[in-house]
């Protein structure tokens, strides 16, 4: 918590995360000042100014300044800073910025910076771009970085393979902690940062892993093989990355051996990696339930427009087959006009009680926590759920519909109906999203309009229905 | 991947996750077999099958079986394993089922299970007990432990202080690297495993802090306070847990310095709790944004029923609001029935465009990419792509409206309306979420009631009042 009143003239040593810790507003929001700053300093062309506050910043926090900035003030601030640009924001940026920004710099410019991020990173930003200008920064590069690189792209998309870094520290079971520590002392190429040793035989296979606190502990003279623990949660390099995050969450992994198909150790997956890939998985299930697809908040009006017309299309068909349930009774509501002022209200309620179950089910599905073990015992209380509450708001809107009207039919009809459209909502929302997941299909992406679909028709067929059927009158 | 046909006798210095890395079927969810086994050996009172498969499973995986068998099982195996049952588990289980089992076992079992936890874990148990519970179990435990357990308890809860682990390693910065390994080498009483070294001055006060790797690449001769970082991001206890884990997505932390109101360190925090944090943030708002609360699966019906009541009742409201709108036109609705029929098609589309919006206004506002600095550029985007989607989802409708009713007023009156309904649902959807996070109400909660009253109402008004307006009926 450094406090730049105490602090007018940073000094030239001064670090990043103290100089500008404060570059953010209350609200967690680039500060005003600061962003007005920048942009002074881009349209002064000031080096001095950037080079001090800018560059040095966190990548994170350069990242949320390069969101915050105008498109033309993002070109300029990189075509400034030059070498010293630090090519790690664009990971913490919109996939939209990121290509824009790198659009911009020539190949030559996103080589230099790329030799210098970790291959995780490099991958990162290497995989978006067309395969043309891939080849040509590609093969800018050392050749051992190029074939690190090459072999990370390799794997396929969203892969552990893509995720992990491949500098790591290996060493041979019959060394001593004495002789590991000699060499982590002397080996000039090792990563910058490890958190774990890896054990390998003279294959490169795995044979097991050291913490660190293991090593610092051991007596120098101590075998490696002694203290290592054998790896149980190595990671296929092609496996998911979810599969991965997953691994990583139910057994409070730090970071594990990623190993190719003949068990050789290829890289290292870390927490760091891992967390971003839950924050986008929990990110994709809420978007999807909400009928959005991968959008970001970068794109333009007709990309976002596009993405999400199908959702809009599918919800228009299943609009119409509401609308000709309601036909199949336009005689009844002709006579009764109030069937139509109240029919929305018994749809609309159980499609709230549909999404509520729905919610609790696509989540329940995505971490796990709703399995055959359980689900007979969860689809039974969902039911009694459904009953309970529409016998509750059943009564409540039969009595206020009742009086509206002052007809004690319309009130035991709606109440009725609501009854019914309650419990239909509850066993679609838990039915639809088990059936969806038991047969391969995302239940966050499609559960709602079905949902949706099962409780307008049921809802509508319901009510009209059963005042057809009460007030004896034939269409 | 151990393969279990190589090995049909487990031996008995087997590890844990080895011998049973396969208590998961495909589809996540623990094997039914195994559970039978389970279910078999806690029948028969079989301890030697019990020890050798379910104790030493990981605490994760012994959660899971916890979840999946019946509570009398739960009951019975706790009661069976004695000893030998790993506390931990119950940090990986539902609320429900965690106080389910705490409450079958004596106060003395839970102090000595609690005396082999971490303290962060230890919290997590006791933080949930009744007042007098707590004090009789804090009562049995050695004195050093106590006193740990309860300053973290003073903490508020879902503070950093609840969520830390109290046991750390820290040395003085004028200690050699040589004489740091040496104590790491010789102390018993340190944590069982860590990640960093504090630095500490002789009053406690944090002035740094170690990678583990720094230690191992130093010389013997080097002193401590030459190679620490300074710690810019350490963790004041009082703070929402919340805001630490925003910290160490930020900065990508692996663990972070908890420190007191006067800097003296009191624990320290790691990622591993701090990913259950972000797990459960993310939850919340999915869950918020679909209606629900804070419900478990293990929820009874009548707890889950009413906890899911407020969100329907507001709907209810609004529902009747809807429905005296369309009271308003009546008359229109008497003499052309094609209104009736169309209209909740009109109503539903708008929610569905207002609540695509919404989602991702939610989602932006909760990761914070949503802020002053383009709020209006964002407000601009999605009233084009009301607009856009208006238009085109306008003609749609109308065109098969014009078609269906044989009126090519008909067409033209609902395609306006969807217009109108679409672009009030994108205002909608992102002005209402912003003004509730600007007076401080959490968006995720409440926005999507707002938006489905303004889409319900500005479709029914819009189409019906267009219609009455253009044939020139009077009520």
């Amino acid at each position: 918590m450094t406090d730049r009143d105490d602090d007018p003239v940073a000094p030239d040593d001064v670090k990043p995360a103290e100089a500008l810790s404060d570059i953010y507003a209350e609200d967690g929001s680039v500060r005003s000042d600061f962003l007005a700053m920048v942009g002074a300093a881009i349209a002064d062309r000031d080096l001095l100014f950037l080079r001090k506050n800018v560059a040095r910043l966190h990548e994170s926090e350069l990242g949320d300044v390069l969101e915050s900035i105008l498109p033309e003030q993002r070109h300029a601030l990189v075509r400034l800073l030059g070498s010293d640009f630090d090519m790690t924001a664009l990971t913490e940026v919109d996939e939209g910025i990121r290509l824009d920004i790198v659009d911009q710099m020539s190949n030559e410019q996103i080589a230099a910076g790329i030799g210098e991020l970790d291959s995780d990173d490099a991958v990162y930003i290497l995989e978006d771009l067309d395969d043309e200008d891939r080849e040509d920064i590609l093969s800018q590069l050392p050749f051992t970085e190029r074939v690190r690189l090459m072999r990370a792209l390799d794997y396929p998309e969203s892969s552990a393979g893509r995720r992990m870094q491949t500098e790591f520290v290996a060493v041979p079971p019959f060394w001593t902690v004495g002789q590991t520590i000699d060499y982590l002392r002397e080996e000039e190429e090792l990563p910058e940062s490890f958190s774990q040793i890896f054990v390998i035989d003279p294959t490169f296979k795995l044979v097991g892993a050291l913490d660190l606190d293991k090593v610092l502990r051991a007596k120098r003279q101590v075998k490696i093989e002694t203290i290592m623990h054998e790896t149980n949660h190595s990671i296929p390099a092609e496996m998911d990355q979810e599969e991965a995050a997953q691994l990583f969450e139910q057994y409070d992994l730090l970071s594990a051996a990623v190993v190719d198909n003949n068990g050789r150790l290829v890289g290292v997956l870390t927490i760091d990696d891992v967390v971003d890939v839950i924050q986008e998985e929990a990110e994709e299930d809420l978007l999807r339930l909400g009928g959005v697809g991968d959008e970001e908040l970068s794109d333009s009006i007709f990309s976002t427009s596009r993405s999400r017309v199908p959702w809009l299309a599918v919800n228009l068909l299943t609009a119409f087959l509401s609308a000709s349930v309601i036909s199949l009774f336009d005689a009844t509501i002709q006579q009764i006009i109030a069937l139509a002022i109240l029919m929305p209200a018994v749809a609309g309620m159980g499609g709230n009680a549909g999404s509520q179950t729905m919610t609790v089910s696509v989540r329940a599905l995505a971490t796990k926590s709703l399995d055959i073990h359980n689900a007979a015992r969860i689809i039974r209380r969902e039911a009694g759920v459904g009953i309970l509450n529409g016998m509750l708001f059943g009564c409540a809107i039969g009595i206020v519909a009742g009086v509206w009207f002052q007809d004690i039919h319309i009130g035991g009809i709606i109440a009725t109906a609501m009854c019914l459209n309650m419990l239909a909502a509850a066993l679609a929302g838990i039915l639809i999203p088990l059936v969806l997941d038991k047969f391969g299909a995302d239940p966050a992406v499609s559960s709602a309009v079905f949902v949706t679909a099962v409780t307008d028709i049921v809802g509508f067929f319901a009510f009209l229905g059963i005042a057809t059927w009460w007030y004896g009158i034939s269409g």
